[in-house]
């Protein structure tokens, strides 16, 4: 095993200091998964492409199928293949490859995990992977239980000396505020809370953390963004796609619980926090806490949300069918495929200014922004005919496609009147760079591996989002009614909009 | 002669109510130069082009050559052809050219006055051009006596009942405040004051009149246009072309009085003033004299100020000789050809910052910009390390070519660390608008015709302004040196640069 690692992609004019993870590997618990093999193989090669990963990092799949260790790294390559963002390097491969095991067994099966024991004691020797070991649940958080267990009783949650053994958990963190305490509580009995990672992968992409940039790095944008000047905001996560396959996982849970629980109430949080101490873990958290401890619901959740369930309709240019027509589906089934609410910030800084959040799926485009609303000017001193086209001025973080800033504003149109017309300002992530943004999932699994919990959210900040998602969930259950269908490829259903019409504001079509 | 008119250019969707001039009449003093080729005609023509202009409109022009009607429609119809923006059209040509009149004279001629006030008689009665008239003075400030004492002896700056007489006076306006103040005293003894227009053809600029729609109709600007938040203003001109002809104009006025005097004061007026109460004359005028009443030169204007001359260089892969080397200068001529001043406004908005003002020919760049520069946020919890490549976060104006608003801020730079890098997010004139840009002079004319002295600056500022610039002047003829030598396609002399490192800033690139 050579030691000498040529990074390829690493630019040698780069000033800054490389975060490159120690001995370490990951063991991925449901490794035949659509995620593994669409996100966490491919985000671990390109990692190790860009030289990030140590040089004995070891990947060990643990699994029911019949896989020998040779099956499994073919089947990592065929993931590279397809899904890695980076060139496929022969030589990164081959060097990467080496430390691929693959573990058969069931959850419940004590020797299965054992073996895992032993492979990874393996891994320390051969690889020098140093004790140190990510389990990455990519599992139901039904058998969340079971495989704490397992590593318990094997002593694999149990790091000696120096060693680390951290938890990944994906989404959902519960379904209510009662069942993520409980998971919670699962999960701390095994590993202690620093050690549990949860992945909110919105938190992992590029133009999410250039809020923070964005924010407090200029002396632009701070001095405006409060209630003095902000009007409202609103936050968007917006998929074209239906839910085809994913009828187990998603009815009963809905688009609230799905996306506004975790994503869309973390970028809230991100976009309204003050300013933290610094960029650490604890005073970063400290901050989103603040602002979900401070959110309130409105009194009338009737007047305040809205839900729909998406009908058959064209989108693409193909016809496709509702949500109750899916396969799989139960046609009664009350599931929302959107949701959108109207929260309220009680701080000085927020004071008065709704937060608008919606998701939904098969809606108009694919899209997910931040779009902070300002207030119109106090006074025009043009003409009144002047401003008729002038809108809103607006900052909109556009998370998703094409990443980056727009900014709205009044311009004068060319001629010999003052009419005022709004233009937009553009700054685009891939057109002002030409370092590439690493994909979401690279850049958590390589927190994860640091040690660097910034990005995950803590089991508060789980609970504190729970918290205001719950008299909602329990809101709709009670009304016990068909959530209003929207046809697909429309941007969701009338009571949305009527939801915003009756505050004076519309939603913005991105 | 027919009424009906057919404008080719006009939107038909456009909303905007017409401004279109009333029956009136152009004399142009000075119609066989530069400016009346380039400029004038081509501008008279688009305007009746964009259905601007009265069905009957008339154009008369008055020089010492003997040219009849015909040879004069010819000279205009070769400088339409040439210089007009708009496609040219037989139609709008000929009727045009049906108003176009020539009277042969010397300024001393009572005859030809005489002969011109018939003319005019005339055109009011065969086109209805209603005793409207205005006379465009494109000949030298020591012509401008002996033309008004002429336009009063023959009548013609005395309008009957609802008539009107308009002057219209290119700069320069004196060379300082005794001479501009005689100047005033010559032409307002024959116009009234409201009848004055002085053309400064920056203030036609799209780019300058979108200052206003950019800070007064935006919500987004105002709350960080003062000295809370921006550290200084720097206001360029910057010219490519040397002097090259115009050695009898330029040599002993240099570019303070050419250029700092009448545009870049008037760019810094409208940049630093309150919002008027509303954009009519009055009301603007009054907010850029308080703006000037409150400008303070610092007391060492050594240190404050900056002139150089350009010396022999390279410039667009051309050499270029140097201003003592061309053509009909003295060789020892002390005419600076750069200069940049810091100005400081005593108000409650501006206290402290400084307005950096520049302008200079054979630069490395033909480009005028205002840059608002604002202070570093007051705290950055990153990494020093991280915010090493962040500048100051910058407004930018840029009044030409490539008309628009540029915003430079600080970003995350895509990559696992928190990096913040400076980019530019940029607004474009000519993108964002199908409406073309008019031509300064089109605006100018147009606006003389329908008397709206909004864009005109008033005797009052043309005086404040040599007010300021006096002291620098006389500061600069009793230092009794040679302007600071810079090579030609530089960003001027060393001495400009130094004045700004003193004060811990340093001249954007543009």
């Amino acid at each position: 095993m050579s030691t000498e690692y040529v990074n390829p992609l690493r630019d040698p004019r780069d000033k800054r200091l490389p975060r490159i993870a120690g001995p370490s590997g990951i063991v991925i618990f449901g490794v035949t998964g659509d995620l593994s093999r669409k996100k966490l193989m491919p985000a671990i090669y390109d990692l190790a492409n860009r030289g990030l990963l140590p040089p004995g990092f070891a990947l060990v799949g643990f699994a029911r199928r019949d896989w020998d260790n040779e099956d499994f790294s073919k089947v990592v390559h065929d993931a590279v293949r397809e899904h890695a963002r980076t060139p496929f390097s022969e030589q990164v491969w081959r060097h990467l490859a080496e430390g691929f095991r693959f573990v058969q067994g069931s959850f419940g099966d004590d020797d299965a995990f054992d073996t895992l024991a032993s492979t990874l004691a393996d891994l320390d020797r051969v690889r020098g992977t140093g004790g140190n070991h990510a389990f990455y649940f990519s599992i139901p958080p039904n058998a969340f239980p079971v495989v704490l267990q397992q590593l318990r009783r094997s002593g694999l949650a149990d790091p000696h000396g120096d060693e680390w053994r951290r938890v990944v958990i994906e989404k959902p963190f519960g379904h209510d505020l009662a069942s993520a305490q409980e998971l919670n509580t699962i999960v701390n009995d095994v590993f202690p809370k620093e050690s549990v990672f949860r992945i909110d992968h919105y938190l992992g992409k590029e133009t999410v953390q250039n809020l923070l940039a964005l924010r407090f790095a200029n002396q632009l944008y701070e001095p405006i963004w409060n209630a003095n000047y902000v009007d409202h905001v609103q936050i968007t996560m917006a998929e074209d796609i239906g839910i085809g396959g994913r009828a187990g996982y998603y009815d009963g849970i809905g688009a609230a619980r799905d996306v506004i629980q975790n994503h869309l109430l973390q970028l809230m949080a991100l976009t309204a926090m003050e300013e933290p101490v610094s960029f650490d873990p604890k005073n970063l958290r400290t901050e989103k806490i603040k602002v979900l401890s401070a959110v309130r619901l409105p009194a009338d959740l009737g007047q305040a949300t809205a839900r729909g369930q998406y009908a058959g309709g064209w989108q693409g240019g193909q016809k496709v069918v509702g949500y109750l027509e899916e396969e799989g589906f139960s046609p009664t089934s009350k599931t929302e495929t959107y949701a959108a609410v109207k929260l309220l910030v009680d701080n000085r800084r927020w004071a008065g200014v709704p937060f608008y959040l919606r998701t939904g799926k098969r809606l108009g485009k694919r899209v997910t922004e931040i779009a902070v609303i300002f207030k119109r000017a106090p006074h025009l001193p043009f003409a009144r005919t002047d401003t008729e086209e002038l809108g809103s001025n607006a900052l909109v973080i556009r998370v998703q496609p094409d990443e980056g800033v727009t900014i709205r504003f009044g311009s004068k149109v060319p001629g010999p009147s003052m009419e005022v017309r709004d233009v937009n300002m553009d700054f685009s992530y891939g057109q002002s760079f030409t370092e590439a943004s690493p994909e979401a999932y690279e850049r958590l699994i390589l927190d994860v591996l640091l040690g660097e919990p910034s990005l995950f959210p803590q089991d508060e900040e789980v609970e504190l989002s729970w918290k205001i998602l719950d008299p909602i969930e329990r809101y709709w259950a009670k009304l016990n009614s068909q959530p209003e269908p929207y046809t697909a490829g429309t941007w969701g259903p009338a009571s949305s909009d009527a939801m915003m019409a009756r505050d004076g504001r519309v939603w913005r079509r991105p």
